[in-house]
């Protein structure tokens, strides 16, 4: 593509989660969302998002984003949303309310900060 | 946080992109974007962000987001922004000229298709 050229994107997905997957060893003094439950939540997410048929939709594992001790932690663009979903009904939720009908779920959002 | 709260959120990050660090065998059908190359072009990515102290920019190792053939492929949040960066100096690009200046680099786009 040129790169004079100035296109309008069509956004991919709607929504795009990525949620994290490091495991530490539980000992380890960072902690880590893998040791935190993440990864049979990250599991039904891709689960329900396929039940569901969000084509729009997409989950990606990722690696650390920081905030170790807010796990399990995900991120949700283009809005920049960070949830901490701790059990299945977290999740179904997030899938029901945000994901399917646009409406974010406050209860479960964590606000990191940076360092 | 209330259920009820309707709060405004900062985001955290002005710009967080995701590089796929999928590594298939070199002989898999799918291809990834380990085989293509991909991990060192996101150890520079990430050099460089330190490097140039851009505290409200984020790199966060991925896994597979699809498109395999496209790959090495990174997303760039909030614009949903697809980039193929194949070397070095594509990468060196996307710091200076997105990430610290927020020009998009359009030569270095791709827009894959959903299925």
């Amino acid at each position: 593509m040129s790169e004079e050229a100035d296109f309008e994107l069509t956004p991919l997905y709607r929504v795009h989660a990525f949620g994290c997957t490091t495991q530490r060893p539980p000992s380890h003094p960072r902690g880590s969302c893998g040791t935190a439950g993440a990864l049979p939540l990250w599991e039904r997410l891709g689960q329900l998002i396929e039940k569901h048929q969000l084509p729009d939709v997409a989950f990606t594992a990722a690696g650390c984003m920081g905030f170790c001790a807010a796990g399990p932690l995900m991120v949700v663009y283009p809005e920049g949303i960070w949830y901490r979903p701790t059990t299945p009904d977290d999740i179904d939720e997030i899938v029901d309310s945000h994901f399917k009908n646009g409406r974010r779920v406050d209860r479960l959002i964590v606000v990191p900060q940076r360092r």
